[in-house]
């Protein structure tokens, strides 16, 4: 056998993520191993979730990262929050709409589903509609920023309105948190999951969550018991709460946690507002370059994430070959169309550390050249000084 | 607010695990990330499913790390091998055989309990009588070691008589796999699932696990879906599965998965009966000394795990006092009892990278002295000598 070593090559990730990651998260990771009912531990576990209630504009006490990746933080949301029986409104505009039918369907509910077309936002006069006829509802769910195609919805409407009918709102932020406004208290969101891989530039593995008082009492006063013991609330609440004397449920992932705990340490440096901010600067400088090559957005400028670009791919060129040459010959992953998307657009993430003037101009250059090698039919040589002029407007 | 990088004391870690790691492990862990759909780490991926085969000692094609901490992996055998209506019989002598009947429940079936004294292996004089009792059961379930208490039940034996009954078995690996004999292809195991931060010294967040093919037949026969879609096998299959193609199911922990990947390297290096060897060893010395100071253990000698040391505590001595001095003074961590064993035994582990001889004669020696300071009685200077000794025989 004799395997040796891992020893990764050196990429600039702006695919959908994992987005690069900052060096000092990666040394903060590589910190000695300590216990995880450790005094020194449990401290950090503390300023942990006070960072993560400031990224996530809250004060819900049952702020914290669960030890898994965003999608055990969707589930958790789901299995905690909706009972066997229930009616729980999806909207639907991507893939991760799709993955939250699945989560109702297996905790015993029935999904009504709401279609957007991929690409376009949730519409809440669809969803008003959706209300009145299902006033037996409880629950709304919807994805804020979706990652399979790059489009933002208006949470705080789509929230009110829930209230306004009585339903919980259960909002995926996996690529929101950080990198575009998000505000769980004002727009009164009552659970929400991220993942630590987007605009958190944190290693991938992690989920971050919240849950509002409304949500934490329809929890506590199940009638059945939560199907899963590993996302189960009232036991994990047991950990993470801020009672005296912490309760062993399972052994946190410590090493992620350090980084994690750091990720959120360069956040609060930064400052939230000036995180959105150089998103949507970058985004602004990356549309410069795409648009003067001669390339199209996908998603319609109102509602198009700053980190998360899907661009429409140009007639005639093999995609998949376009991706493989700037990974194979340039170090630089960009993301493929995911589900129905496959083959009809890139994905190019500029989140967190990866959201940087030097990735913007390199992206372009590099796609530039790979397409103009390819014989693809877009003004070469434009794209990186159209970039660079908008980074000085 | 204003809250700093955190920087962890630094601790020698002999309670139940997390266990000291390899500062390999913790550098491997701070490389470059990449992404989890490129081909580098999909190459690692292969390497990792190798190696954790040679560690399980199978040959199953299903043998992955499941992208959160072994709660999860257990969670993940009982999910996709329970179906709602079903039997299955749960051998409990310590937390975690609790901790399956939970599981058994919230999959919808009927958990039939073997109740053991804690510190005594599973009968399978009692598991026969039970399946005789209950020819409609379709799964058995135990703990290989028990971690609450430190003992090894015997594995061959009781998945034998599963099957003799047309049982499967899930066994629960945590703590015996690269610390105790263990060998899944052999004793015929149908599910197993482990943990990181224990024998195999890695960080917490992790857990190994291997489905037999009648394991996978069951699985893929289902009548009803797998409750949970994170855990679900016929999902993760399509990303951890040998296909050419992998799909898209979860982001994977990139970076926590190098350093899995290095632990195994390590342990393929030293040889995995070596590994079995050096934890025996490390045991017949931190015993001599143990006893050398007059302090009894609580498991017999015959069902003793050697990774895993329940110490009984002397009468009249504050045993939480004696953990927190030998943490802020030693900054030495052994464990507390948990469950029903909390005040009554501590657990002093000796896994992995922790399994050496410097770590033995350390914790004795600071023991001895915290004892004595506290007027136990106990026979004062003996115990590094003892142990020191027994390494010479």
């Amino acid at each position: 056998m004799a395997i040796s070593s891992f020893h990764p090559p050196v990429r600039t990730l702006m695919g959908p993520g994992p987005s690069d990651v900052n060096p000092r998260i990666l040394e903060a990771m590589s910190r000695p191993t300590i216990g995880h009912l450790d005094p020194a531990f449990v401290g950090m576990m503390e300023e942990t979730k006070a960072l993560l209630q400031y990224a996530f504009q809250t004060e819900n006490k049952l702020t914290m990262p669960v030890s898994a990746p965003g999608s055990a933080g969707m589930e958790m949301c789901f299995v905690n929050l909706v009972e066997p029986g229930e009616k729980v409104i999806v909207c639907q505009n991507g893939v991760f709409g799709m993955r939250m039918k699945e989560n109702v369907e297996r905790c015993g509910a029935t999904p009504i589903m709401i279609e957007e077309d991929w690409g376009k936002p949730v519409s809440p006069a669809k969803l008003e509609e959706t209300l009145q006829a299902n006033p037996d509802a409880s629950v709304v769910a919807f994805v804020h920023a979706e990652t399979s195609t790059g489009a933002i919805s208006d949470a705080e409407t789509l929230v009110k309105l829930a209230h306004q009918y009585d339903c919980l709102a259960i909002v995926d932020a996996v690529t929101s948190l950080a990198g575009s406004p998000l505000k769980v208290d004002e727009w009164e969101i009552d659970a929400i999951y991220s993942g630590t891989q987007k605009c958190v530039s944190c290693t991938p593995g992690i989920s971050p969550v919240s849950f509002s008082e409304r949500a934490i009492n329809k929890i506590q006063n199940r009638k059945t018991k939560v199907q899963s013991w590993f996302l189960d609330l009232n036991l994990v609440m047991g950990y993470w709460g801020s009672n005296a004397q912490r309760s062993y449920h399972h052994t946190a992932p410590i090493n992620s946690l350090y980084g994690f705990h750091e990720a959120l340490v360069i956040l609060q440096e930064e400052g939230l507002e000036n995180s959105w901010e150089r998103h949507a600067t970058n985004h602004n400088a990356l549309k410069a370059g795409v648009e003067a090559m001669g390339l199209s957005f996908f998603v319609d400028e109102a509602y198009r994430l700053p980190q998360l670009n899907a661009v429409t791919i140009p007639e005639g060129v093999d995609e998949a070959a376009v991706r493989s040459t700037l990974l194979n010959s340039y170090n630089l992953e960009i993301g493929a169309g995911l589900g129905s998307m496959a083959g009809k657009i890139w994905r190019i993430g500029l989140m967190g550390f990866a959201s940087n003037e030097t990735n913007v101009l390199n992206c372009l250059g590099a796609l530039d050249a790979v397409l103009s090698e390819m014989g693809a039919d877009i003004r070469s040589g434009k794209a990186v000084s159209a970039a660079k002029a908008a980074y000085s407007e």
